[in-house]
């Protein structure tokens, strides 16, 4: 993984900070923002954080598109807006199921917001429900210009050409776009899933208009039980390998290695689930091509997991059962905290925090030295995570 | 604060990782470490996590000292063997309080560790009581050499003569010791202490046999309530003030400052809590005199602390207290996995995890978007950490 590109796209996409038009039932509390004297110091992270900070605006209602006429997509069929297209309709099909498995009546609380910069986004979040204790799935689509030293560190790892002529380039136009989303349910049988689908672009510098616009698509399905239940392991990782298969048979097993690896929580030795599906930075394939990728994916959520929920909603459970999901709850909240890319950015940068770290489970444990007996069912779990297995 | 000199100390206090040897109740579960493969690739933190990811010993017994009589201090009336003999009594001064105010009969569970290279030490945490949740206390004595690069970090930042001679200087004898806790009682109304204080010692390079030794003191003692109690911060302000009056009446109002400025949750704007005090690299005032500053710091734990606990542990308290309290609890696991130098530094290096994570709470929550009404008791505790106040 080449870092400098692989965290432009994500950052480009961590400051994606919905804000305050909302449905549903909880009123709009106050919000506090942090001021721009406290962002670091590092000069590569003042550099985006510049990007960053821009605020954004509660909207009343969300737009038919984020996109303008004016040369940023709108009404030409381009992969930018067929992409928008195919985010915030997959946002519609997953909170429709979600709020049909959870079956309480209760009913997603949206924001929605915009970038006086170009773009906005649609957060959604379904919180204490009967099935889900915390469900977000976030949608975002913005634009602008990139200053000319994060454009040059997108360039320097997507390699090819010289760098020459980008020393004097000017502000870079760039276009983020994702759907991201984590789920947690209250049976401990139950799984957490976690997806994101995100599509990236740079345009030709100002001042040198021959050189390429280039492109990135990332993402990933990724699954956390606390209990290793085969069947819906099995079940997660067949739609995943589907999915890949009907485009390259070579993407399964290296976007499986490459989930393994992503979610590493590096100070346990422990991976953070049960993995799926992780890919950054990919733009080695023709464009339609991955563009549909990413769409299949995306639309896999729906059947890869509801089917589990379906069966593990009303599953029997313990005390014991709850607090050894409250204890991987708590490997999660290190995952997010420590290593993941988007949630660290984010946190560094000043992005609305709320929409940062609804990824954090609504509750988590942490207990002084606990290991599980070995040949336990949570031993087993435990074991996986630090082992990661074929599971097809 | 000087980075590299400040997080120098904390680094060496960083790795001192126990073992496993231990009496009380709990069995020893089986212990995951990871392998050196996995440290961090940045040059600076491989270098130190050399000296880190050393293995600790289990040891049976705790020593008389952890120092040796062969130059490391032991029988010299050092500063070194007095600063160990007061951590060591304080660790149990401290527990015993806390098992008196516990009342369940419950006792510390200890695990000793010694260190190939040189010293070791001793843990000590009592989980799930009746008045405390879980409740740490560690002391750790350690020396050995550090590699030249380290060596020249701290050199650089303390700053007063130039480092033409220390590009050749070969490894630094160093020692360093301290005493750390987190106590989390269960009650809402009954506050979270942190105390750490630490004394850090390097010697000269053993080829420049005239450089001088150098030497520091830092740590604090700081509140976390979840509700104000005026009676109960006052208390504790004025029992730290009156610790630091006894020596310099410059002290209080610069170390409250400086805790304030220290447990700053950046991405909110807000402290972990309502502060106490806060030092780090002090040196530049008599050696004797800051021994027996810390000595009185350290000693001033049980005073501020328990008659505190005394007052709370059993005030009756609704689930809408408890939910504020775990909220909170969030807040300090997002401090201490995002910002603490010690925890991050552990994390990177591989000190033992359990050790270091130790401070996390039992539970914890996150709660999407969640915001108290103003003029709320809840209101005011996060008004209190967003802006400091005076409590003296």
């Amino acid at each position: 993984m080449a870092p400098s590109l692989l965290t432009t796209p994500s950052q480009a996409l961590a400051f994606l900070t919905p804000g305050a038009r909302r449905r549903g039932s909880q009123p709009a509390p106050p919000r506090v923002y942090f001021s721009s004297a406290r962002l670091p110091r590092h000069s590569a992270l003042r550099v985006r954080a510049s990007v960053a900070i821009e605020k954004e605006t509660p909207e009343s209602e969300p737009p038919p598109t984020f996109l303008r006429e004016d040369g940023s997509g709108a009404g030409s069929g381009s992969v930018r807006e067929r992409f928008e297209t195919m985010i915030r309709r997959v946002q519609g099909e997953v909170c429709a199921a979600l709020e049909e498995a959870d079956g309480s009546g209760k009913r997603f609380v949206e924001d929605v917001w915009s970038r006086p910069g170009g773009g906005g986004g649609i957060s959604r979040v379904l919180q204490d429900g009967r099935v889900f204790e915390k469900a977000g799935v976030n949608v975002s689509v913005v634009y602008g210009v990139m200053p000319p030293d994060a454009y040059r560190a997108a360039k320097g790892a997507a390699g090819k050409n010289g760098a020459a002529e980008d020393q004097k380039a000017g502000p870079v136009p760039f276009f983020a776009a994702g759907i991201s989303s984590v789920l947690h349910p209250k049976n401990p049988f139950a799984p957490t899933l976690h997806f994101n689908y995100r599509y990236f672009e740079t345009d030709a510098p100002k001042d040198t208009p021959g050189a390429p616009r280039q492109w990135w698509f990332g993402g990933g399905t990724d699954l956390t039980p606390s209990y290793i239940i085969e069947e819906d392991v099995k079940h997660f990782h067949s739609v995943q390998k589907q999915a890949c298969d009907k485009f390259d048979p070579s993407f399964y097993p290296r976007f499986k290695k490459w989930c393994d690896d992503y979610f590493y929580i590096k100070h346990r030795n422990e991976r953070r689930g049960l993995g799926g599906i992780f890919f950054d930075d990919l733009n080695d394939y023709d464009q339609e091509m991955l563009l549909g990728f990413a769409t299949e994916c995306a639309g896999s959520v729906v059947p890869a997991y509801i089917p589990i929920i379906e069966r593990r909603k009303d599953t029997p459970f313990t005390e014991e059962h709850k607090a050894w999901q409250q204890l991987r709850r708590g490997r999660y909240v290190e995952f997010n905290l420590v290593y993941d890319r988007g949630t660290t950015f984010g946190l560094k940068t000043g992005g609305r925090i709320e929409s940062i770290l609804v990824s954090l489970p609504l509750t988590a444990r942490w207990q002084y030295d606990h290991a599980p007996e070995e040949g336990t069912e949570e031993w087993k779990l435990l074991d996986a995570c630090i082992n990661p297995k074929e599971w097809l």
